[in-house]
């Protein structure tokens, strides 16, 4: 079999990618694996030869480090579907020669649920041609919404950034003695773990937010402002978090009401956005109150300046147990978190059959989120806390944050 | 004359006025003033007799440290604007009537020019009524727009934070193999210094924004266009900071042609925004790309979780000078900053007659920027670097960062 490895990093960025991009690297690199070659922009990249040789580019002291101070995918990404297996037979012919061209053994994919599906068809493709390369998956995503694995990597930097900037917002929305509704809008398409995190901000020094919106809950527009209206005359300053993803019982998103372009990605996914200023801009127009809308937008997934020790920790360690995993001999198979304990915290991690995870997604349970909204439970608090302990602190240069860079070729 | 202090923060708060707070406080303290009060809400406040005892409030080991770690107007804030002189003397005989109640000597206001106008208003009051009440205006605002002083305490961090989170956004931006332009929407009304941070992003690991859109150089919609245009022919991703107040040659405002609710202030400001979301459209109609806009929003006020130290030390600074200058009888004036030398980095205090200060705005100067409005030139950088240098780490409680709070009466 092939004696070297590839890696690539697909989908939305998170902070910590790059931090198990790191912990696959130094596995392969410890277990005595010769070359680690990288994709630029995942299997799209791969398919235009666009790959880079990692064990000559984070040859210096300093490199891995830096590496895991990075956010965003250091090696770019792609947002690439492959065709279903049995169509366009040249695309997965061009790709395993580019694997054989490279000597590889190990391929590594550190994605979403999206990615994950590229994992399950290039390992079913293996298995189709008798190739013995093996195929394991990564987790990655903010959003927090793979099964068979307690969370994600990402989800707690993520987490944290957003509890900490609900806090700021809270503290900025309350100074002054007049009546105002803030909307703020969080990513997560059909899942809230995102929006949820703005509960983490209520503590002894803050109120938190004043409502709480997850897209599994449908949603509607006149009980939404006949709320913030009753909630208004207890409190004249409120703070809403909204998942951009909340959607009207007929299934439409909020953000459809407002009327911008609306593109739809490779996975026929619409873009999202203006759900907060749809609401805010509403609320302006029925109630007497000023407003403001707020999109935490990219921010939340690229803040690598205020990131979770524990998240970028476990990024390492899933991109060392994938790797530790295809040594082994596993093909067509994803590294999940196992929660062991709470207190203390300890997480272990396990593998999975990919086709159990592609393209699935897990959502918030209904019952973590109090009755009217306003709060997330203790259980939710019990699980999400711990995501966000510790920091890694920037290393500054002049002043900001200082990364690894690679240029485009 | 009264033996007590006063003190209030106006206008929109930044991550260091707070510090400026604690400055005026513990230079008072060290003075022997025996009470500083707060007013809740600046004069807005002190006008319905919300006033706080701050000698008590700050009166345990850590409060000081907490308050300069803390965001937003630990008192609260107001948009009051005093009636013009010799109108509604009823309202300046009930302010007067509130600082003798309190045996008030010194009265300390932190803000920007709108709120240097109330310190204009008040001490001309005084003269006119022949009260030895001293009145000192203390700087504040993250628009850096004050006259007479380098720069404004607030500037630095939010600069610290503008060009992280940029350089965070280009490396997020441009992850993908794909045509994308990125527009990002930053403060400020009628001067460009907060837009022109963005250029501090550009180093040996970052490549930097591509073009930067000041509120100081009219904007035209079709050059706009046709330029990110020619730059995409160059480089697939483009990302571009600009002024949320950008405007036409016919002097409206770029936002006013999207069709938002726009409301005015008590100031009379219109609220811009809408500027970035316009642009995206603009462009991702016209051009073939993907388009994303992305609001800093009050994010770039708040985000005291990343500040600059030179910044919250100067804000520190600034109050005690103001306390000092009051102690030693000056009245209607501001401190403002004088920088003695950039290397090293040296920056004293002065004081200018508040006339001479309020209501007046300081503009970037066009020889700052370079012809084509790619980047910023080095005399601007010169400017600006020693003003985000070093950090002020937080102090995380629970993975979040901790505030002191006062709750609302």
């Amino acid at each position: 079999m092939g004696i070297n490895a590839i890696v690539g990093q697909s989908g939305g960025p998170t902070c910590v990618i790059n931090s198990s991009l790191a912990g696959v690297f130094s596995a392969c690199r410890r277990h005595g694996v010769q070359k680690v070659f990288g994709m630029r922009h995942g299997v799209q990249g791969l398919l235009k030869d666009e790959v880079i040789d990692l064990t000559e580019a984070l040859d210096a002291p300093g490199k891995l480090s830096l590496l895991r101070h990075t956010p965003a995918s250091y090696l770019g990404s792609c947002r690439y579907k492959l065709p279903e297996s049995g169509q366009m037979e040249a695309v997965y012919q061009a790709i395993f020669d580019a694997l054989r061209r490279y000597d590889i053994g190990y391929f590594f994919y550190i994605g979403g649920n999206d990615s994950m599906d590229t994992i399950l068809k290039l390992s079913d493709y293996a298995a189709k041609i008798g190739s013995d390369i093996r195929f394991v998956g990564v987790p990655k995503t903010i959003d927090n919404d793979l099964t068979h694995t307690d969370h994600t990597p990402g989800y707690g930097s993520a987490a944290k950034y957003i509890g900490t900037t609900i806090k700021e917002l809270v503290r900025d929305s309350t100074i002054y003695d007049l009546k105002s509704v803030t909307v703020v809008e969080i990513m997560g398409r059909n899942a809230g773990w995102l929006t949820a995190a703005a509960a983490l901000a209520k503590a002894e020094d803050c109120e938190g937010v004043d409502m709480i919106c997850l897209p599994e809950v449908p949603f509607n527009v006149d009980h939404f402002v006949e709320k913030v209206e009753r909630m208004q005359r207890e409190k004249p300053s409120i703070v809403i978090a909204v998942s951009e993803g909340v959607k009207l019982e007929d299934g439409r998103y909020v953000c459809e009401l407002a009327d911008d372009v609306h593109a739809v990605d490779a996975f026929g996914h619409k873009a999202l956005t203006g759900t907060a200023r749809f609401l805010a801009n509403t609320v302006a127009r029925r109630l007497d109150t000023k407003t403001r809308c707020i999109e935490l937008s990219t921010l939340q997934r690229c803040a690598g300046h205020l990131t979770s020790r524990t998240d970028i920790t476990e990024a390492y360690q899933v991109g060392g147990a994938a790797a530790k995993a295809a040594f082994e001999g596993h093909t067509g198979e994803m590294v999940a978190l196992d929660r062991i304990s709470n207190a203390p915290y300890q997480c272990g991690t396990s593998l999975h059959p990919i086709s159990e995870v592609a393209n699935l997604e897990k959502k918030v349970p209904l019952e973590w989120v109090n009755a009217d909204h306003t709060a997330m439970t203790e259980e939710f608090l019990a699980y999400a806390l711990p995501l966000v302990q510790a920091e890694l602190t920037p290393i500054y240069v002049e002043g900001l944050p200082h990364h690894i860079y690679l240029p485009e070729a």
